[in-house]
């Protein structure tokens, strides 16, 4: 056999949401890269419920965005149904929701693959992951695929999703593979396992998909989609002559509560058939009956899962129960009598990196230039595993091209918050992103993402030039109409202050301030935040102010805990794992007190003299 | 565990192009029908050239949209560009061809099967065929599916393409694998087996697919759509607006076919890996190199795999050379010098059940109520598998209802050409149609296939009342054009008679008889062939009323040829195994003689008395 080698800046395994973003990423900042993955059909594919964003999510597809990403732009080129979640919230809770058109979305998601320059988007299946150790230091150096051929790369990005060793359940019946339909990467596994890493189990799940022709919508409660429909991506003008498909919401009752409890001994979670954790946040129907005993119904948001298809998501029954316990569950909803199962629901166990094995900039500590990015770091969730993504994307060309890594901080996105959680944390169940889970919500809002982050992406070279020129647009109305504020004169103060009241709002200023009606709504909506919210931002930059004094003092790479003598053994183990980055990191860890941080800020201080 | 049980009519195995007619056709004619598919996105799949049609495909495809079928429909509603062959040549060589939006193509597919009443469109993995034998007889009584489930039903109808046993090579490398990316199924070909069905291996190959970036198009030559785009369902009013996609021309070269004569050895066809049979008349380009060595060059068809997307697909050069010939290959070839491949062309090697084991409706003879049809009958191509879908689906549901079969004659469609062949002679390589395999082209002419069709459809209940009024007008057209142009009068001679003459055109005709300006160029088209080429019809029907009067001599299904002692045992063993069921049938037997077929009348008439 003649191996054939192809040679590359940056190599990305598995073109999921985590896989097409870190690609994109890499190629925009000119690293010549290959995205391989099984199979070119299922490219950006949507393994479970057909939407785009929600709470906390939503902030983090803005976010995706203003760094140049693509889940926005997809979204708003597919989407059928647009909300905004929270929305009689406070601003840091609105999030922006989309169900999309499952097929268009991930077929977009593959064009957008095939024309990015510097990208080459191959249908390959990786078996194993090449590498070099050199005087005790291992370093990626490639994959290798099946038909004999090598892709050789300084810096490869593992994003395999739920696909490493999976293995599928309905009831007692067990299929391999990552997805209904598909198959599972069983090498990857063993090359990380041979590489050292510690590699963990969870599982998650996926409701039924029924044919709508088969469900009488009759008896179900509409849902429909925002009159004004927000886009995600902050290049898509508007989304105003989009037409929305309806949802509808069905309700479980006691009779399907009865009969799930009847079956819970056939059910993989409760017979002992699955023992990995899943998402707690994110229950199975059959979770739910046992956890919320007391609860005698529980809402189903059916979904469409396109325009030109009858298939229906029902979200809010995942489940791995049997296929006929399946079947009688929906028998017995109002409205959902008569509903055929296209598909059934399941549960999939697969094998994840826990990722504190990781810096925050998604390489491996183990192996250099060995990247982790998405489900994979056992995370849930399309946004996530953008997020994440973009981030390995992002850094592995930067380190191909010699430079310091660049990661938010928890301060600056709430893809900061998920990678200093997931590698100073870890997680011991599938994690996703909260409300909760940031510091600094009033900073992180999704309005104001791009000012969060697009200037550091032009810096980056993240963007393009209608991306800059869009921002640069958009902050030049935000700087005019603040000087148009404070210049005019209301009952004798400057607008800027007469608009913190909290009785006028930005339509009175309008109506005399001539100016101000060429300032279009996004603008003003920053202008009004930035002036209604300012003692709240300015108390939450005080804290973060404090944070990155501690952030300030660094701590080596190659640090050794050892050498403190006094430190509890439990910190010294902990830090010793994580290897935090400096002191602000290292006081995140759990289990790690102030006492033991003023110890290691002792020894660095002394270190340094 | 508890087994669940769903009882239908009928059921059909993979939802390829077979499946999908097949299951429509049956739920048209009342029957309960589950479709069962591996996958439900791959549902209508084209697994290798994105076009529809081509010579006597179209015809086949023509007649399956006169029958009420799907095909027609689909491409005219997601095809990108369309070509009328063989214009220049008389009307029976004429032939629809259109490119598809690959991916349109399926989803639309798959969303008539969704809305399709009667039918149940569900993502399942057939493992095994349920059969029962009372008193020497064994009939089908349903399927098992992963996941511990039963389909029940007296009818079942196999179409599983090439996956059965199936493996993929790409010059030494093998995989397991229907189609790339997608697995195989094994179950079922051990089920045939066990049944005593004879399972053979055919193979067949797909050429790589490039990304459109990577093309130098300006290099290459322009083959844009026809002018006037025909549509391929007589119910597609026009495609008049429709937006058509050019296709390209590129060449091989010597330093092609050196290159590929330098690595026979690395061929799978050729080292010996593959020994099963490929279609001899769509070859590798590794078979025309050696096959045609005196040419230097072999035309490529560039075509593109849908409106949004780069994936080009490589008409001309199916081969299953190692990648790095391939890759070496496209970059010898001027256009495609940077070509990047985004999928490699491969050999799928697959067990088929020669044809001969079925009656002329698609039931086999082993298994009472199981038919088998597309691709698992040796055959090749979409069109075929849709020609076979829709006869078996048809004759299923008859069976269900206790109703005798319906099977075209080779004197009615294509269609009836193609089950002949395939149950009569069998086929010793992947059995495509070409219009010299049809004995009456000028009777089963494209233009006319509703009208050969269309209202046997209506009495077998395959076709809607929207089709019958369509075709009841045009009908009707015709009779009022035949009657204006009997009682005109040109040069005083009847306009019938008139429009016969060879400078004579219906353009001619209709300035002089205005009632003819109503007639629609469908309707025009047909009066002007029926008087045209009325001699050579009428001769091809007085040819077909001999093979009439022979079919009308029926052999009773379970005729004993052992007992025409003095029939020569070649003649006694092929007799046996097909089962003719008349004696023009049994004559297009190969090495059947006269003498043979005088003994089998004579002893049939014996009988009689
Ligand atoms: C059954 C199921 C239910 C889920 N339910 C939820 C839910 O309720 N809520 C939620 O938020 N999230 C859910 N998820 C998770 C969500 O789908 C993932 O978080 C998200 O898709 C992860 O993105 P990713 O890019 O990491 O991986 P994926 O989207 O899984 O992409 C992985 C890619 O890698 C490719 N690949 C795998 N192995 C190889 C190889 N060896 N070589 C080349 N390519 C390879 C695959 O083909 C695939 O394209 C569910 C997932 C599944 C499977
Ligand atoms: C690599 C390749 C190259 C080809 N090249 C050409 C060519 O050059 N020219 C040409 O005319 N034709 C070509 N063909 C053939 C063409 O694709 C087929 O003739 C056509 O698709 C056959 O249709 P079908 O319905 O019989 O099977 P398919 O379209 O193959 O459909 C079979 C279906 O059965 C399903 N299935 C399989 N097993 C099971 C199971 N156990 N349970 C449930 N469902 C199951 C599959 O998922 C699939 O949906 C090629 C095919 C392949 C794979």
């Amino acid at each position: 056999m003649t191996q054939s080698s192809y040679h590359y800046d940056v190599i990305v395994i598995g073109a999921g949401h985590a896989g097409t973003e870190a690609a994109a990423a890499a190629a925009r900042l000119g690293a010549k890269t290959a995205l391989l993955t099984t199979n070119l059909d299922t490219v950006g594919q949507m393994s479970c419920n057909p939407a785009i964003g929600g709470v906390a999510k939503g902030q983090i597809v803005r976010e995706v965005d203003a760094l140049g990403g693509l889940m926005g732009k997809a979204i708003d080129a597919t989407g059928i149904q647009f909300r905004l979640l929270n929305k009689r919230k406070g601003p840091a809770m609105h999030s922006p929701r989309a169900q999309a058109d499952k097929k268009a979305y991930q077929f977009y998601v593959k064009h957008q693959m095939e024309l990015q320059p510097n990208l080459d988007l191959r249908q390959e299946t990786v078996i194993d992951l090449l590498t070099e150790t050199v005087e005790g230091v291992t370093k990626v150096t490639g994959v290798s695929v099946t038909g004999d051929a090598q892709f050789i790369a300084p810096a490869v990005i593992l994003t395999t999703g739920t696909f490493l060793k999976a293995i599928m359940h309905t009831g007692e019946s067990q299929t391999a593979g990552g997805r209904a339909g598909e198959g599972t990467t069983t090498g990857i596994s063993g090359s990380l396992n041979r590489l050292g890493f510690e590699v963990e189990r969870f599982k998650t799940g996926t409701p039924a998909r029924l044919n709508a022709k088969s469900i009488d919508f009759s008896s179900l409660e509409l849902q429909p989609g925002d009159d004004e429909p927000q886009p995600f991506s902050f290049l898509t003008e508007s989304l105003a002559s989009l037409e929305q498909l309806p949802c509808y919401i069905a309700h479980t009752n006691d009779d399907v509560h009865r009969l799930i409890r009847a079956n819970l001994d056939r059910a993989p979670m409760y017979s002992g058939q699955i023992n990995s954790t899943g998402p707690r946040y994110c229950p199975s129907i059959e979770d739910k009956v046992v956890r919320f005993a007391d609860k005698t119904s529980h809402q189903l948001f059916l979904e469409p899962e396109g325009r030109r298809t009858e298939e229906v998501y029902v979200n809010g029954i995942s489940t791995s129960l049997p296929r006929d316990v399946q079947d009688r569950m929906f028998s017995m909803i109002a409205g959902l009598e008569n509903a055929q199962i296209m598909r059934y629901g399941y549960a999939v166990e697969y094998d994840f990196c826990p990722p504190t094995q990781l810096w925050p900039h998604m390489e491996s500590k183990r192996v250099n230039g060995l990247f982790l990015a998405g489900q994979i770091n056992g995370t849930t969730g399309y946004e996530e595993a953008a997020g994440q993504g973009l981030i390995a994307g992002l850094n592995a060309a930067r380190k191909v091209a010699g430079k310091d890594p660049w990661v938010p901080t928890r301060d600056q996105a709430y893809i900061g918050v998920l990678v200093d959680d997931l590698v100073t944390a870890g997680t011991d169940e599938p994690y996703r992103m909260f409300t909760s889970r940031a510091e600094y919500r009033l900073l992180l809002r999704q309005d104001n993402a791009d000012r969060r982050l697009t200037p550091i992406a032009d810096e980056l070279g993240l963007i393009d030039a209608d991306r800059r020129s869009a921002f640069q647009a958009k902050q030049k109305q935000i700087d005019v109409a603040n000087e148009l504020l404070k210049t005019a004169r209301f009952e004798n103060t400057p607008g800027d202050v007469y608009l913190r009241r909290n009785d006028v709002d930005w339509d009175q200023v309008r109506s005399h301030v001539p100016g101000l009606n060429l300032i279009d709504s996004e603008a003003a909506r920053q202008v009004v935040y930035d002036i209604k919210y300012e003692g709240y931002i300015n108390r939450q930059k005080m804290e973060v102010e404090k944070h990155h004094r501690l952030a300030e003092k660094k701590i080596p790479v190659a640090f050794d805990y050892n050498a403190i003598g006094p430190l509890r053994h439990e910190a010294r183990e902990k830090l010793s794992r994580v290897r935090p980055l400096n002191l602000d990191q290292a006081k995140r860890i759990s289990g790690v007190t102030p006492a033991d941080l003023a110890l290691v800020l002792t020894h660095l201080e002394g270190r340094k003299k």
